[in-house]
Protein backbone atom coordinates (compact mmCIF):
# COMPACT_ATOMS: atom_id res chain seq x y z
CA UNK A 1 0.00 0.00 0.00
CA UNK A 2 1.26 3.39 -1.08
CA UNK A 3 1.00 6.47 1.67
CA UNK A 4 -2.24 8.14 1.44
CA UNK A 5 -1.88 10.93 -1.49
CA UNK A 6 -1.62 14.61 -1.24
CA UNK A 7 -3.61 16.23 -3.69
CA UNK A 8 -4.26 19.67 -4.63
CA UNK A 9 -7.36 21.30 -4.04
CA UNK A 10 -10.50 20.66 -5.77
CA UNK A 11 -11.68 20.34 -8.14
CA UNK A 12 -10.15 17.07 -9.59
CA UNK A 13 -10.85 13.80 -10.46
CA UNK A 14 -10.97 10.14 -9.15
CA UNK A 15 -10.84 6.95 -10.75
CA UNK A 16 -12.29 4.42 -8.38
CA UNK A 17 -11.06 0.98 -9.13
CA UNK A 18 -12.68 -1.67 -7.01
CA UNK A 19 -12.66 -5.35 -8.08
CA UNK A 20 -12.90 -8.88 -6.88
CA UNK A 21 -10.44 -11.81 -7.96
CA UNK A 22 -11.48 -15.06 -7.82
CA UNK A 23 -8.42 -16.64 -6.37
CA UNK A 24 -4.37 -15.80 -6.39
CA UNK A 25 -2.94 -15.91 -9.55
CA UNK A 26 0.32 -16.02 -10.83
CA UNK A 27 1.48 -12.86 -11.73
CA UNK A 28 -1.26 -10.68 -10.35
CA UNK A 29 0.92 -8.85 -7.82
CA UNK A 30 3.80 -7.91 -9.84
CA UNK A 31 1.67 -6.35 -12.62
CA UNK A 32 -0.57 -4.16 -9.60
CA UNK A 33 2.81 -2.96 -8.81
CA UNK A 34 3.53 -2.34 -12.03
CA UNK A 35 0.64 -0.49 -13.41
CA UNK A 36 0.39 1.96 -10.15
CA UNK A 37 4.42 2.67 -10.97
CA UNK A 38 3.24 3.42 -14.74
CA UNK A 39 0.43 5.29 -13.48
CA UNK A 40 2.75 7.64 -11.88
CA UNK A 41 4.62 8.76 -14.85
CA UNK A 42 1.80 9.63 -16.29
CA UNK A 43 1.38 13.31 -17.41
CA UNK A 44 -1.78 14.64 -15.31
CA UNK A 45 -1.46 11.93 -12.32
CA UNK A 46 -1.87 13.51 -8.72
CA UNK A 47 -1.58 9.99 -6.63
CA UNK A 48 -2.72 6.56 -5.50
CA UNK A 49 -3.72 4.97 -3.30
CA UNK A 50 -4.36 0.76 -3.48
CA UNK A 51 -5.92 -1.25 -0.88
CA UNK A 52 -6.34 -5.06 -0.87
CA UNK A 53 -7.71 -7.46 1.41
CA UNK A 54 -8.16 -11.54 0.32
CA UNK A 55 -10.07 -11.17 -3.16
CA UNK A 56 -11.06 -7.61 -2.49
CA UNK A 57 -8.96 -4.49 -3.70
CA UNK A 58 -10.11 -0.72 -3.62
CA UNK A 59 -7.27 1.59 -6.08
CA UNK A 60 -7.93 5.22 -6.17
CA UNK A 61 -5.91 7.46 -8.46
CA UNK A 62 -6.57 11.15 -8.68
CA UNK A 63 -6.03 13.00 -12.05
CA UNK A 64 -5.61 16.59 -13.34
CA UNK A 65 -8.39 16.03 -16.09
CA UNK A 66 -10.61 13.69 -17.36
CA UNK A 67 -8.16 14.44 -20.92
CA UNK A 68 -5.45 12.62 -18.25
CA UNK A 69 -7.96 9.64 -17.35
CA UNK A 70 -8.49 9.07 -20.99
CA UNK A 71 -4.55 8.94 -21.90
CA UNK A 72 -4.17 6.67 -18.73
CA UNK A 73 -6.92 4.42 -20.28
CA UNK A 74 -5.72 4.47 -23.62
CA UNK A 75 -1.69 3.45 -22.30
CA UNK A 76 -0.18 0.48 -24.29
CA UNK A 77 0.98 -1.36 -21.53
CA UNK A 78 -2.18 -0.69 -19.38
CA UNK A 79 -4.08 -2.44 -22.13
CA UNK A 80 -2.38 -5.34 -21.87
CA UNK A 81 -3.02 -5.13 -18.16
CA UNK A 82 -6.87 -4.65 -18.36
CA UNK A 83 -7.43 -7.55 -21.25
CA UNK A 84 -5.29 -10.03 -18.81
CA UNK A 85 -7.56 -8.48 -16.20
CA UNK A 86 -10.85 -9.65 -18.19
CA UNK A 87 -9.54 -12.79 -19.31
CA UNK A 88 -7.78 -14.04 -16.19
CA UNK A 89 -7.84 -12.09 -13.10
CA UNK A 90 -10.92 -10.69 -12.01
CA UNK A 91 -14.23 -12.14 -11.46
CA UNK A 92 -15.92 -8.93 -11.05
CA UNK A 93 -14.62 -5.30 -11.11
CA UNK A 94 -16.11 -1.61 -11.29
CA UNK A 95 -14.29 1.33 -12.57
CA UNK A 96 -15.49 4.86 -11.43
CA UNK A 97 -14.93 8.23 -13.00
CA UNK A 98 -15.46 10.73 -10.38
CA UNK A 99 -15.09 14.89 -10.36
CA UNK A 100 -13.66 15.71 -6.36
CA UNK A 101 -15.77 18.61 -5.12
CA UNK A 102 -14.98 18.92 -1.77
CA UNK A 103 -12.17 17.30 0.35
CA UNK A 104 -10.59 17.46 3.80
CA UNK A 105 -7.76 15.61 5.90
CA UNK A 106 -6.98 15.37 9.12
CA UNK A 107 -3.37 14.79 10.61
CA UNK A 108 -3.03 14.47 14.14
CA UNK A 109 -0.42 16.78 15.79
CA UNK A 110 2.92 15.86 16.54
CA UNK A 111 4.12 14.86 19.89
CA UNK B 1 -15.26 -6.27 3.29
CA UNK B 2 -18.66 -6.17 2.12
CA UNK B 3 -19.51 -7.10 -1.54
CA UNK B 4 -18.95 -4.58 -4.83
CA UNK B 5 -21.86 -2.21 -4.75
CA UNK B 6 -24.22 -2.05 -6.95
CA UNK B 7 -24.92 1.58 -8.08
CA UNK B 8 -27.29 3.35 -10.46
CA UNK B 9 -26.32 5.16 -13.80
CA UNK B 10 -24.26 8.13 -12.71
CA UNK B 11 -24.77 10.86 -11.92
CA UNK B 12 -24.77 9.91 -8.03
CA UNK B 13 -22.11 10.72 -5.35
CA UNK B 14 -19.29 8.59 -3.68
CA UNK B 15 -17.29 9.40 -0.79
CA UNK B 16 -14.07 8.54 -0.39
CA UNK B 17 -12.34 8.41 3.14
CA UNK B 18 -8.85 7.12 3.06
CA UNK B 19 -7.00 6.67 6.44
CA UNK B 20 -3.93 5.54 8.20
CA UNK B 21 -3.73 4.29 11.90
CA UNK B 22 -1.02 3.74 14.02
CA UNK B 23 -1.73 1.05 15.52
CA UNK B 24 -4.53 -1.46 16.73
CA UNK B 25 -7.24 0.26 19.24
CA UNK B 26 -9.61 -1.72 21.14
CA UNK B 27 -13.14 -1.28 19.86
CA UNK B 28 -11.92 0.07 16.50
CA UNK B 29 -13.51 -2.90 14.02
CA UNK B 30 -16.40 -2.94 16.05
CA UNK B 31 -16.67 0.91 15.58
CA UNK B 32 -16.22 0.65 12.19
CA UNK B 33 -18.59 -2.49 11.64
CA UNK B 34 -21.08 -0.41 13.20
CA UNK B 35 -20.63 3.11 11.24
CA UNK B 36 -21.15 0.62 7.62
CA UNK B 37 -24.13 -1.05 9.44
CA UNK B 38 -25.42 2.96 10.41
CA UNK B 39 -24.63 3.78 7.00
CA UNK B 40 -26.95 1.40 5.27
CA UNK B 41 -29.97 2.59 6.73
CA UNK B 42 -29.44 6.07 5.70
CA UNK B 43 -31.77 7.83 3.37
CA UNK B 44 -29.84 8.36 -0.24
CA UNK B 45 -27.34 5.72 0.89
CA UNK B 46 -26.66 3.58 -2.33
CA UNK B 47 -23.84 1.18 -0.96
CA UNK B 48 -20.55 1.02 0.29
CA UNK B 49 -17.14 -0.86 -0.21
CA UNK B 50 -14.58 -1.02 2.81
CA UNK B 51 -10.96 -2.79 2.83
CA UNK B 52 -8.38 -2.48 5.37
CA UNK B 53 -4.82 -3.30 4.88
CA UNK B 54 -1.97 -2.99 8.22
CA UNK B 55 -2.91 0.32 9.20
CA UNK B 56 -4.23 1.85 5.96
CA UNK B 57 -7.89 1.97 5.00
CA UNK B 58 -9.96 2.82 2.23
CA UNK B 59 -13.90 3.20 2.34
CA UNK B 60 -15.95 4.35 -0.44
CA UNK B 61 -19.60 4.72 0.04
CA UNK B 62 -22.08 5.96 -2.40
CA UNK B 63 -25.18 8.28 -2.05
CA UNK B 64 -28.05 9.60 -4.16
CA UNK B 65 -26.63 13.21 -3.47
CA UNK B 66 -25.10 15.90 -1.60
CA UNK B 67 -27.91 16.23 0.65
CA UNK B 68 -27.83 12.48 1.66
CA UNK B 69 -24.43 12.98 2.57
CA UNK B 70 -24.90 15.76 4.62
CA UNK B 71 -27.35 14.46 6.07
CA UNK B 72 -24.74 11.17 7.01
CA UNK B 73 -21.89 13.67 7.94
CA UNK B 74 -24.25 15.47 10.91
CA UNK B 75 -25.90 11.92 11.87
CA UNK B 76 -25.18 11.94 16.07
CA UNK B 77 -23.76 8.15 16.64
CA UNK B 78 -21.52 9.33 12.79
CA UNK B 79 -20.64 12.32 15.12
CA UNK B 80 -19.45 10.37 18.03
CA UNK B 81 -17.45 7.85 15.86
CA UNK B 82 -15.85 10.57 14.00
CA UNK B 83 -14.63 12.31 17.26
CA UNK B 84 -13.06 9.14 18.22
CA UNK B 85 -11.33 8.98 14.79
CA UNK B 86 -9.69 12.30 15.58
CA UNK B 87 -9.00 11.92 19.44
CA UNK B 88 -7.54 7.90 19.40
CA UNK B 89 -7.55 6.22 16.19
CA UNK B 90 -6.21 7.81 13.05
CA UNK B 91 -3.00 9.28 12.24
CA UNK B 92 -4.42 10.74 8.96
CA UNK B 93 -7.38 10.88 7.19
CA UNK B 94 -8.85 12.47 4.25
CA UNK B 95 -12.53 12.61 2.80
CA UNK B 96 -13.30 13.40 -0.96
CA UNK B 97 -16.47 14.21 -1.96
CA UNK B 98 -16.89 13.22 -5.75
CA UNK B 99 -19.72 13.40 -7.79
CA UNK B 100 -19.90 9.99 -10.25
CA UNK B 101 -19.85 11.18 -14.04
CA UNK B 102 -19.01 7.51 -15.91
CA UNK B 103 -19.07 3.85 -14.27
CA UNK B 104 -18.60 0.73 -16.17
CA UNK B 105 -18.19 -2.83 -14.56
CA UNK B 106 -17.37 -6.36 -15.44
CA UNK B 107 -18.81 -9.26 -14.69
CA UNK B 108 -17.09 -12.89 -15.66
CA UNK B 109 -19.74 -15.06 -17.27
CA UNK B 110 -20.78 -18.16 -15.82
CA UNK B 111 -18.88 -21.76 -16.90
Amino acid sequence: MSDLSCTPEPPYYAVIFTSRRAAEHEGYGEMADRMVELAGEQPGFLGIESVRQGTIGITVSYWRSLEAIDGWRKHAEHGVAQRLGRDAWYDEYAIRVARVERARSFTRAEG
